[in-house]
């Protein structure tokens, strides 16, 4: 510990030294040299001689002159706190430290003192009023710790870690009096508040701790408080239980994937990859970004995985116009690319449009213009789940053309057997979507909010989103007996997850399979998913096998959400023309007009959408006569139009103790109204048949005549192990867990 | 008569020698020179050049190239007529006419024999079967005239206006028996079948009989059957009172309106342009452009105006993806730049993105290339409607942002004062539209059909066309009693159409006000609308004032149809939140469930929607509190699924001789998931005050705390004529139909 302090104290003076020696004049701060947290002084010398020129980076730095000129033209604001989020004081205290950051970084880069004036006055407002808060008079003391500007300690750590770099920028310009009454005043007694002061927050491994030891680690750095830096990084006992490395080490899996999904990951990085980088200017020794195999790096990257054509895959409480342009992951992006080198970030940054103005902005604006950028690469990834990656996982399924982020014409399937990921989870254990054509098709609702629309309950989480969102049959998986899963108890729910029984991708598509006994007592549920790629398609096929086995008999629920308009189907369906009323009571079923119903005869039962991407989707599912289809929209019981009015079908099977639902989604043709064609508005697909053999499971789809054979091995031989056996008097060969073959004997 | 018919041999004649002069060895041919329908052999010289250059012209070559060689590589097809529309007989017979025509062309570029084997083995087939055609077996000869290779003689005068170009541009290869073959078996007998052989579409002023009469007038041309080209120009009896030049006489209007709507504008617009254009280089002497002050122009140019973000309005029965990329279009746009020399249809040009293989479109290619392209400038017009341009109007206001095709930001109004449109008509007198932000808000529903989708009806107009689409409730206009206007009657409305009373636009915006009184028996509806443009507001508002008067006590509702999603009104809405019903059982009203109502007390009462291009949008009503608001959802009585689930808000009252609906239409906001922020998301408008003094309307609207005073005179004094009048012990003076005022004196 005496070394590392030793060490950053060596490095601290060492900088300084140079850049004194680069012709400034400071008085001497044995505590820290300035700047040196995000932006170091190296960075600044480097972004000066970049706004003099053209490009992206200039570009940038004149558009944030002028919002800043604009807004520093009018009198600061200062007010007392008293409004809760999205009032007066909350948001007025929010965009001060906006403002104060980003005044702080135009003095660097144009050294007009009048920037650092305007720093200093707001900072002294603050430093005035700040000592004699008490707690937020909107604080909640059940649900969140208090803050003293803010109702809860989340916005004061927030705001002091935008300030503390502000502070780091300006701190060189201020008078000593100045300077000593913000410090004495604002910073530190901040700091200790909200790490001392806040023991329950400050040493949680939770999102909310992150935000707290890096305004405290980063306040530690520029006021040479090597104490804060050590409880930030280890816990305020220091014993390493809990604190910033330990929230390295938890809140993310192996793989770099954060267990409240992509929405809550982009949010929650921003503190990760703030502190690291103030960590690793003053601390290189530390190799913080080679923190558990570079952890921080592959979260950032699998953020950037979790999305397609632009925007996060909206599992859980998930805003759906999130995506790879929010300011976190430009943040996110822009480090990555300034850490590896590796081009492919810059196509992201080409997408996401925005430079930064810290030196790693600057590195990927020149980059850019030097045209450097080229394809990222999307995956099919198993995303492991929890601290180890073993907790179920979340998955991703993709075809060849869906690679990368300009390939909008791709595909891909979202499949959960993921954990519950916390408050923001909802109850949709093997839950799937599926994308196309640059569109979501199988849907996830997301959650049910307008974000900061005061109207609609004040912008929060509505309330249904409890009573609808978050419910399993809201999502794409089974519901038994009309209840959600783990009765929809958060507690219950975050002690189990799926297991992830078999994934794999190979020249035939890719292959998921996993299960869970827990979410429902006595009932075990397993689902086999395939993207299947099969020459000569056009699109790859979604291949769903859902066996669900329980100990007593049951009513079986399996809902379909879709975006588009239904078709056809190839059964009759009774629809409630003058009468609607909602298909149940409670756990979501409450708000779902049922619009239709119908019981296929034994066979292949069809149901056709077409989405405004123009092209068609058909649903067909292997029945026995055994399974009426519900036909359903969202919207009963909502008496405020809080909830958008989306389709599904529910396939149902009751009284049952035993049920494998089989089925295949099948993107095909193409509506074009605008140049007056459709091309194969019917499925091609003419028949399923389906088998076990143990661990193997084997389908027949019948395409346009064509006869083709699947065989999925869930015992996850590796590839070059071969299997015999035989299907319809014909042998066959497998080798490895997924195969296609072509049937040269047709059905019989 | 016979001038003309001179002055057209001795053309034909010269150019044919110039041809010979060039190095050819035709046999002397006096009937015409190949090609020269509306690609000419001059056309074609530079045509060849330009391919073998780089640019978008060579582009569209090699396109059409590879597109021929891949269709060309299958055997010829040419089934015996059985199929309706959608068939397989039907679309054989339509992929071969496109097929020749686009293989005679590559001829003609590439002097490729094969190229022209191909369309003279095609038309030796079928020069094999016509002869002995009956009529067509899935004929309707109650509907349409019937054809041979098609039900209806429609698509035959379509086929017959492609193949005689085909014919045209390979006519100088075919060996002398084989051309023989093609003339006296083939054309020579579909030009009399379609002119002679059924007269009364021949001479129909009809879109039908412009694609007859241009099928048969060109073939005429080819064939140096003068004869024909005079009963083309001048109808079976050559009287004048129809054929082509009858046609341009009366299906547009002066202005270049049809009054179809721009959907089937853009559908009639094609043999227009393609007659014309054969016309054109045959008889220069007819200066066929000019025509009734250039009203062919000026109809390709209105189809450019009646759009906003590239799609149509979707008035009447319009798919309502159709816009100005439509193939029709396209030849529109390129005919008007190699005519004009306009540099603002490159835009639109640029926008549609094909370049058309024609000596025309060889210019468009060419000026793009050279980056001609200006801004096109949209404006806003009173169309009006009627051959005489007196039956009412179409009217389209924009804002001064909305003036090109770039601005995807301005708004624009559509109203719709126009005559009913014939058969594809809706009834919707003073029904209107807004747009904002590159979206619809205030929306029509369009047509209720799923183009070419067999299982959507066989692709053909839905039944819910007609029970819904079709009606007056479906519209932004008022229903009494809830009937439709002319009771839905078509024959009562053809003969019948509002008064355009006041159209007018300055720098304050642009206003209009029409009146009908045969809509309903005893029922005046005069509807005054304004797109206020007031300084300092970031929108322009949509003013409303609809003032109806009956003889008798009705029931009325004015809906609004929006495309979005409610986030408040600011009264207490009663919501059907366990059981829907439809609103009624006629007329529209039957598909309509109604999910909520509300009856707000006197004053202001506001309805607030979110659009999905992220901006808000407030509908406030003056109301006296004897206005009712409902709350629907299309769906009701729709057991197959046909309509879209669009919202409305209807304002009704009951038992009213006399009632004035006033009320502002206020784009405000921005709602920003993706960056988190939300910014006035409320209303601006507090207060509306209304009156009228005989011919002025005088209002009143209180933005953010500042009054305005709107003025609108509908006597239509022309601008610089004073009237002065006092308001609220304040004098004013206007000058013209329309001023907007701030008031120095506050509400009282």
């Amino acid at each position: 510990m005496y070394r590392a302090l030793a060490r950053f104290m060596n490095k601290s003076l060492r900088a300084w030294v140079l850049l004194c020696l680069a012709g400034c004049v400071y008085t001497v701060n044995v505590q820290a040299q300035h700047p040196n947290l995000v932006i170091t002084s190296e960075d600044v010398r480097a972004m000066r001689e970049a706004v003099t020129q053209s490009g992206g980076f200039a570009e940038a730095f004149q558009e944030l002159v002028s919002q800043v000129e604009g807004l520093m033209s009018q009198p600061i604001q200062v007010p007392t706190p008293q409004d809760g989020g999205g009032g007066y004081s909350h948001e007025r205290h929010k965009k001060n430290y906006q403002l104060m950051y980003n005044a702080a970084v135009l003095y660097q880069l144009t050294e007009n003192t009048a920037y650092a004036k305007f720093v200093a006055d707001m900072l002294l407002q603050y430093a005035a009023m700040y000592p004699d808060l008490p707690l937020h008079p909107k604080r909640k003391m059940n649900f969140q710790n208090p803050g003293k500007l803010y109702w809860q300690s989340l916005n004061e750590a927030m705001w002091l870690v935008y300030t503390i770099q502000a502070y780091d920028m300006i701190a060189a310009s201020l008078e000593p009096a100045d300077k000593a009454s913000i410090i004495q005043k604002l910073l530190r007694p901040m700091a200790l508040f909200l790490s001392e002061g806040q023991p329950s927050t400050f040493d949680k491994v939770h999102n909310h701790g992150t935000w707290a030891t890096a305004a405290v680690g980063m306040t530690g750095y520029v006021l040479g408080e090597a104490e804060w830096v050590e409880k930030a990084l280890y816990g305020l006992d220091k014993s390493g239980k809990s604190g910033f490395l330990k929230q390295l080490d938890e809140l993310f899996s192996p793989q770099g994937y954060y267990n409240e999904g992509p929405y809550y990951q982009r949010f929650a990085l921003l503190p990760f990859i703030t502190f690291a980088q103030a960590i690793n200017n003053n601390q290189p020794h530390r190799d913080i970004f080679k923190h558990r195999d570079e952890v921080l790096l592959k979260a950032i990257d699998t953020t950037i995985q979790l999305s397609y054509n632009g925007l996060f895959f909206p599992i859980n409480d998930a805003i759906k116009s999130k995506g790879i342009e929010t300011i976190e992951l430009v943040h996110g992006v822009t480090l990555a690319y300034s850490l590896t080198g590796d081009t492919g970030y810059l196509d992201i940054a080409q997408k996401q449009g925005q430079i930064v103005l810290t030196g790693a902005g600057l590195k990927v604006a020149q980059a850019l213009e030097a045209n450097s950028a080229t394809h990222y690469q999307f995956k099919s990834v198993a995303f492991g789940d929890g601290a180890d990656g073993k907790q179920g996982a979340l998955v991703v399924m993709r075809n060849a053309d869906a690679n990368h982020p300009g390939a909008n014409n791709g595909s891909a399937v979202l499949f959960k057997p993921a954990a519950q990921g916390l408050g923001h989870g909802h109850f949709d254990k093997l839950t799937w979507q599926f994308y196309h054509k640059g569109a979501e098709i199988v849907s996830d609702y997301g959650a049910a909010r307008f974000l900061n629309v005061e109207a609609k309950y004040g912008g929060r989480y509505l309330p249904e989103n409890t009573s609808y969102a978050k419910q399993t049959v809201a999502h794409n998986t089974l519901v038994v007996d009309e209840t959600s899963h783990f009765n929809g108890e958060l507690a219950k729910a975050n002690r189990h997850h799926p297991t992830l029984e078999l994934f794999a991708t190979n020249h035939s598509g890719s292959v998921v399979s996993a299960q869970i006994d827990s979410a429902y007592a006595g009932v075990n549920l397993e689902r086999t998913m395939a993207l299947l790629e099969i020459t000569g398609q056009a699109n790859p096929l979604v291949l769903d096998i859902f066996n669900v086995s329980s100990d007593s008999p049951r009513q079986l629920d399996l809902p379909v959400h879709y975006l588009g308009q239904l078709i056809s189907s190839n059964f009759k369906r009774h629809a409630n023309t003058t009468q609607l009323s909602p298909l149940g009571n409670a756990n979501g079923y409450q708000h779902l007009w049922l619009k239709a119903q119908g019981k296929p005869y034994k066979g292949l039962a069809k149901v056709t959408l077409l989405n405004d991407n123009g092209s068609f989707y058909t649903l067909s599912t292997l029945t026995k006569g055994d399974e009426q289809f519900l036909f359903t929209q969202i919207g009963a019981n909502d008496p405020d139009f809080n909830l958008r009015n989306e389709q599904a079908v529910i396939r149902r099977v009751e009284g049952a103790k035993q049920h494998t639902f089989v089925s295949v989604f099948e993107p095909h043709g193409d509506y074009n109204p605008s140049k007056e064609y459709t091309l194969n508005a019917s499925s091609q697909l003419s028949a399923i048949e389906y088998e076990t053999r143990g661990d193997l499971l084997l389908v027949q789809l019948v395409l346009n005549g064509t006869s083709y054979l699947i065989a999925i091995d869930k015992l996850k031989r590796a590839e070059g192990v071969e299997t015999a056996f035989k299907f319809k008097n014909q042998s066959y060969s497998l080798s490895g867990p997924l195969a296609v073959y072509l049937m040269t004997n047709d059905l019989e």
